[in-house]
């Protein structure tokens, strides 16, 4: 718990007036919770839930059509009084009577069974319901001493979903009580939650490793075992939910990938992507699963996951229209559907017609990218320290990424036949595609820059380079707003390519005038240090307390030397 | 981080192919990110949004009718590269052009620059607008350095809309930026985020203090300070956004409350109950406010506020329908409204007419009741050193509060002119209320159930207290689910009422029959200990090795021996 709250005794009221005053279209308060902001229709039975706090959306973020009529609120993990309970049953029953339902704990059930006979005494119909789909708080043939948890959802839905039918109360019970006996619902815990005000979480659970069977209400788990990659986990959670199939259990099941609070979206869908694949490989048809905070307790780390076996009431039920604040069921967006395709891990290669002659430069340019990106295999290390010193140390592992990824693109490109800007322009995207941060979106978008000046047909004559350059270098330059000076690899570029410019201008060749600019390239990259291909760990470590030079720099007076070797 | 994953490598990956597949009504994927699965009118404007992953719901969350086309996702808290945004915006433009929309952070400005130069150059018309709502990051007249948060939302609701209603490229990007121009946000930090993998959080914050002005890319905040209550923290994050309140901006406003993470809902509705009055305070209208987790950075705690200042048009915009897996704008509930009333923090009180003689009676009550929570107020450390052997060490404090509530209840229910039976049951289920627990439940509606016997016209007959003693002995029995000799306030009760019995049926006088059976009920609570009102803190931890007394029927019995000399 991150604190946040006025005092501990007013947290749950001033929680549920900010709900309340959050979501006026959906709810109303009323002694003990919420009920529904609109008028249900007369006759239809009220489906009133509830529990502890501390559980959101559990329990008031699913009052609404579709769903529950009142959700009564206790205090944080504790259940809410018999007379709250009562006070937001008569607020929304209608005479046609009032199923409770609610996590199967002694404090609820003790609260809900008197509010029951209470409600009866005042000649209201009642009928109280405790889920228990918790496969870990007790035996398979111990039901009703199992705990509720995220299966909580699928019972109140369902049974919100039949009241909206018209169904009486003793059917709309009926179907509730199906729905229970056909959830299950397993999980596991990373981290304990605090309460508010609370210095210290309720439980902790050691680092590396995981509680299995936890609870929502800080109850840690029955065991603990190593923690698992998404995938073993996984297995683990539908393998146990399996194990408790029914004999009579078709194909259809409701499925919830609850994250307990500090379990994060991308965690959840990560996780869920291979609980997925382990419930389709068993051949079971998933009826519109839920991944999600659905039942939280506070800011606890830890995951669960509830099945639920469908029969035919029951899925239509399921996939009923509800409309909460915190669970939806509408009808499905608007647009006719897109067709359905597989996801590509890479965006599908077409290159244009390229001559022999284009096709063995770029075979070329694949070997000369091999011998960069083995150069700077030799020099991450030195680059990680020269970018120590001023930045995060990044740098090196961000060239040898970017460059592997060059090459494999180049050499991919080159075997389907493209010509040597194809390939050139493959191996810039891949760069910047792997390499992230500025370094790597500019050197891959410099490189394709270079790429589009070019073609597939002739070998570039050495003004074709020259332009090529200077397309880069003006890339670098509008994109990269930095200057010359500023530290940054336009120190060593933009010499470069005024070097290559004067060095032709006096007639030598591409091969001599690169070579000449690439060693103005490594002075300029930095005045002070002795960089250069001897440049050494120990020297760089010594100049930290000097000027130093800028690594991106470097790095690319390097590349541009070894790409030199490569045009004679 | 809780450590949910196969491979940080493959994280993002995994959690995309897992939200596509959580969503198949809502989201394709493609190269890049996702896209909407439904086709979109021809002709329409094209607006994809973007960023890093660990923020969900931002960006895929977004995707649908009526607000974003298409979302591009980074690896976590890193730009997506220049050729994803391409790809994500090549699939979804249709010939309309395309906005681009992101935070402004650097490596985004770069890549979606980039990408925005490379659309053009392949015929296709786009723009890229960076959202620059983070207040703490720059001064107020240096706003386009100023980094984008979780007024993102908010900008991107509004262009997505304004692009549904057919306004051209041109007419949308206006919008857009009118949007964010009137957009500001302000947060705080109580807890860094640890990326997929780390062993360790990016930052920390000391415990019980935060940081002011978070980012959320695990950047820690501007300043440090100590940890305020909700409604100081409410009044810091209000007062320095209407600090900024631009001269022309009227009282309508858009406003986000965001938790980034581990800062749960309960919370935020705890402080969107403060926030709220300080901005109703200001005069201000509070257009369709969202509360909630917005613009995550993994499990990071903390909180941001965000104020839009709407005109006419912005505010048509971002009340207008929206169709998103995170994110929906639909129409009302069904159902007529009911009508709007103040919470009660209680429930209304009316009494039945009662006599004088009754409400005689009921003053006395009062003053017995006062007696006992003066007794239970001297025992509670005792009863807490008695509860600690066994169980949590709430029972005193669970009896004292309850009674100080039956106290409270009674008095004001004699005060009101209650008689002897209301005064009861009201002090019955303020017990109840707010003691908590079974043993307050049991307590509670015990003392109710005695009170249903009675009436408030006489003065109870010996016999007819006998059938209240009984009936409050028959719920606890009933709804306790326990025996006698359970170790639980039954070993007290069912002694006491068996004795009192017996000496009525001897010819005792009601007190001394109860004075009597008082006494049996402190020899039966305890047969090891020397209990009774002589007990001594030091005695019952030296009896921890033997058995022990049930703190309940401990306490049951000292309050029967009490209520005795009341009788007389």
């Amino acid at each position: 718990m991150t604190g946040v709250l006025n005092s501990p005794a007013d947290f749950t009221d001033e929680a549920v007036a900010g709900l309340v005053s959050v979501y006026p279209r959906h709810l109303r308060r009323v002694y003990g919770g919420v009920i529904r902001a609109g008028v249900t229709r007369p006759g239809k039975v009220a489906v009133v839930i509830g529990g502890g706090s501390g559980h959101y959306p559990a329990f008031a973020g699913w009052v609404g059509p579709g769903l529950a009529d009142g959700a009564v609120v206790g205090n944080i993990f504790a259940s809410p009084s018999t007379r709250q309970i009562c006070s937001v049953a008569a607020a929304v029953e209608d005479g046609a009577g009032v199923l409770l339902s609610y996590g199967n704990y002694a404090g609820d059930v003790l609260n809900f069974s008197l509010a029951e006979e209470r409600l009866r005494a005042d000649g209201i119909e009642a009928v109280n319901l405790p889920v228990t789909d918790d496969v870990s708080s007790a035996a398979a043939d111990d039901r009703a001493r199992r705990r509720g948890v995220a299966g909580d959802l699928v019972v109140f839905k369902i049974a919100g979903a039949a009241a909206e039918t018209g169904l009486d109360l003793q059917a709309v019970t009926a179907v509730a009580e199906r729905a229970n006996a056909a959830t299950f619902s397993f999980g596991v815990a990373f981290a304990g939650c605090t309460l508010p005000g609370a210095q210290r979480p309720l439980f902790t659970v050691p680092q590396g490793r995981m509680g299995v069977g936890l609870g929502v209400h800080g109850e840690p788990g029955i065991a603990e075992v190593p923690m698992e990659s998404a995938a073993v986990l996984a297995e683990r959670l539908v393998g146990r939910l399996l194990d408790e199939r029914p004999a009579a259990a078709g194909e259809r099941v409701a499925v919830l990938l609850n994250g307990l609070g500090a379990t994060k979206y991308e965690e959840l869908f990560v996780l869920w992507h291979d609980v997925r694949r382990f419930l389709l490989d068993a051949g079971l048809e998933l009826v519109r699963p839920e991944v999600g905070e659905l039942i939280t307790s506070l800011d606890m780390a830890g995951v669960s996951l509830t099945v639920t076996w469908l029969d035919d009431e029951l899925a239509e039920l399921w996939t009923a229209p509800a409309d909460t604040p915190a669970f939806r069921r509408g009808p499905d967006p608007d647009g006719l559907p897109r067709s359905e395709v597989a996801a590509p891990d890479e965006l599908p290669q077409q290159f244009a017609d390229a001559t022999d002659a284009s096709r063995t430069l770029a075979r070329a340019l694949v070997d000369t990218v091999a011998d960069v990106a083995s150069l700077l295999h030799d020099k991450e290390a030195e680059l990680a320290d020269l970018d120590a010193i001023a930045g995060d140390g990044d740098h090196g592992r961000g060239m040898t990424t970017g460059c592997d990824a060059a090459l494999i693109a180049a050499r991919s490109a080159a075997a389907a036949g493209a010509g040597f800007a194809a390939t050139l322009a493959a191996a810039g995207d891949a760069w910047a595609d792997k390499a992230g941060g500025t370094s790597g979106a500019l050197w891959g978008n410099g490189l394709h820059a270079a790429a589009t000046t070019l073609d597939d047909q002739k070998a570039p004559s050495p003004e074709q380079v020259l332009a090529a350059v200077r397309a880069a270098r003006d890339l670098v330059t509008t994109f990269g707003k930095a200057q010359r000076h500023d530290k940054t690899l336009l120190d060593a570029l933009i010499p470069f390519v005024d070097a290559l410019d004067e060095a032709r201008s006096r007639g030598a060749t591409l091969a001599e005038a690169w070579s000449e600019a690439a060693r103005t390239a490594i002075q300029q990259a930095d005045a002070t240090a002795d960089l250069s291909p001897r440049i050494g760990r120990s020297r760089v470590l010594a100049d930290r307390s000097k000027g130093h030079p800028d690594p991106g720099a470097v790095s690319l007076a390097l590349v541009l030397d070894r790409v030199g070797r490569h045009l004679g």
